[in-house]
């Protein structure tokens, strides 16, 4: 198995881009990427796209195709592939890039993330995303991932006596984090009251607990470990990507308070990199919904469970804290192109590890995580 | 790079399957497919799905972690993902196990495809096909696939003189094929002048140049090579599994008579596996449409260009002829489920190489090809 490493990276702004099409994101990130890797087009061998739900948000799936085809890349027959996990889609995408790089398939090897979001009515993006839920025994009776993940919260709440402005504390750090990130869909800070006094959508949650709807895409270059110095001076080394599955339906659960999936694919990934919890300097985790930083934190092991509330509170996971997470601004400040989000965290470990990311810049920064559903850790 | 194998197959019963959701169609194959492979649940280290467009025809997304799930294997947190490219995502779902095995990432991999088409009305299920074409240079005017094929039809019949006779040979021998297959859709012989005489859709192709909408899945259980025979008794090795895209857009291609990803997969193929089109002794080919049966068998170098409407009618391509092709009874016959089709034409692949294809085997078969979109390339 070949060691794999992102030799470049590049994320468009994410937020309401009514000027351009789904096509348009790509084509945008797609060269930023290829600019940082110093990668031509010739030089491409594969391409994997993370995209939730192109046919019910634009009525355009064949994502793959009509990506590398935008590219410039059909002449070249590169092969292409689209990847869809719902929310996870983007982290997938990249997880297959690897396994391409690492089978000796392709060598050089783009994995990008969009979506396009505000095309469609309020009414038609929560029905899209539902779909990624389960239809015939939640959707259909009205369950929605606000009401779904308010479930979560609620029992968490209950249990471990996690609190209303623990939960608000994830957003505060996350839109502070989010102004110093010039992607993020919100530059503004906001206050625990703030949160508090934002309209309710599923009870607990509120509209400053939950990620907005978005318009965006990432991209990055990956390539066999012993060729990234031909390109880049700063190649990030994928130590492991891991990735599990659980029962979509939450009511199968056995405890709806850990996501078991995020613990199973952060256990491979620990195996696989030899490295333990303690070695890793900053993570991106799966914020869609306040609680969701919560439970990851805990669920990855880097405060016990039922903790991960006060963590966030008393500053644990600032930049400057114990272990940083969403320094990005997470998918709370940044928004939320469900297909892009996994790469987008990818580009922001790419930016942290080079020592790149300005004044949202972990010090010493040598081992990332990232959380999208499934796991990945990656060090440079 | 680990060599790959099937150890196991497994196909629904292809049809306007009422009585079945999305669900039940892939537990039903994936249960065939163990079952074929002695695997149970929990050797499975893997799990990809090819699904066009689940969300338009059923209004559920995130498949790889349903099927996950409905399969039992949500315990065992087993890695899903689904894969989309169209009418190649059945293809391309097996391409990626088939490079999870190879990378080592990977032990034993369930590849599977499935559609559900049948649960909306005619009108809907037509444009959510559209999708898979470019939304908004070609079905923004109307065109849809038939009307695309029609246009390559065209040419092909003036360009090499190929004959509305040649193109309803396509339709007669695969409907012949499909008589003899317990999976088929229409178990029913046709004639040339039932063909021709058959409703127009798209001038020249009507209604028997067509593949039908079909509910349907199948699935495939891959190993190392070096694995294989502990779980099976007849493996089929994997030589090759090539993919490769093309523009979106049919006015954008160099000729539209050829598919140019057809061709530089089947040459990356044939080089992968080192054998040459002569070696090959049947072929399961992408016949969505008669003309597509003809234009692939001279895209993969079975005839010269031109000469496919011929070969068809002066019977090569039957079985007993010099180069078998869709001994299944192929799309026209089996039915397209659009995400199943690709898997459906492996496991037809896996009854010929282990001489278990009935009143349809083709004697000695000893090398396969299958071709839907991209190429691949099978030995036993």
């Amino acid at each position: 198995m070949r060691s794999v490493s992102i030799i470049g990276a590049g994320c468009t702004k994410f937020g309401e881009r009514w000027d351009d099409s789904l096509r348009d994101l790509v084509v945008e990130t797609g060269i930023m990427a290829l600019e940082d890797a110093n990668v031509s087009g010739e030089e491409i061998d594969g391409l994997y796209v993370g995209n939730m739900s192109g046919g019910q948000f634009v009525s355009q799936e064949h994502i793959g195709a009509l990506i590398s085809d935008c590219a410039g890349l059909s002449r070249l027959h590169v092969p292409s592939t689209r990847v869809e996990a719902a929310c996870a889609s983007g982290g997938l995408a990249l997880r297959q890039g690897v396994l391409a790089v690492a089978s000796g398939y392709s060598d050089v090897v783009i994995a990008a993330g969009v979506e396009k979001m505000t095309d469609v009515t309020g009414g038609v993006a929560a029905d899209a995303l539902a779909a990624a839920a389960d239809r015939e025994w939640e959707c259909f009776f009205g369950a929605t991932f606000p009401a779904l993940y308010a479930m979560i919260a609620r029992l968490h709440i209950h249990r471990y006596g996690t609190t209303r402005e623990q939960l608000a504390a994830v957003a505060v750090k996350n839109h502070q984090n989010g102004c110093n990130n010039p992607i993020s869909q919100y530059q503004m800070e906001i206050t625990i009251d703030d949160v508090l006094r934002s309209p309710l959508v599923a009870d607990p949650l509120r509209v400053l607990d939950c990620s907005p709807i978005t318009d965006g895409a990432a991209a990055v270059v990956l390539a066999p470990t012993e060729m990234a110095r031909k390109f880049s001076d700063g190649p990030i080394r994928i130590l492991a990507a891991a990735q599990a599955s659980d029962t979509l339906a939450l009511h199968d659960r056995r405890d709806i308070t850990t996501l078991d999936a995020t613990v199973s694919a952060s256990r491979k990934a620990f195996d696989m990199s030899g490295i333990e919890v303690k070695d890793v300097d900053l993570a991106e985790v799966h914020d869609a919904f306040t609680i969701g930083e919560i439970v990851a934190i805990e669920d990855l092991g880097f405060v016990e469970k039922g903790e991960g509330g006060r963590a966030v509170i008393e500053g644990v996971t600032a930049i400057g804290g114990d272990i940083p997470v969403n320094t990005s601004g997470g998918l709370k400040a940044c928004g939320h192109p469900v297909g892009a989000t996994g790469i987008k965290q990818a580009y922001e470990m790419v930016l942290q590890l080079r020592g790149e990311a300005g004044k949202r810049q972990v010090e010493g920064a040598e081992v990332g995580l990232t959380h999208n559903v499934a796991g990945a850790a990656g060090r440079r």
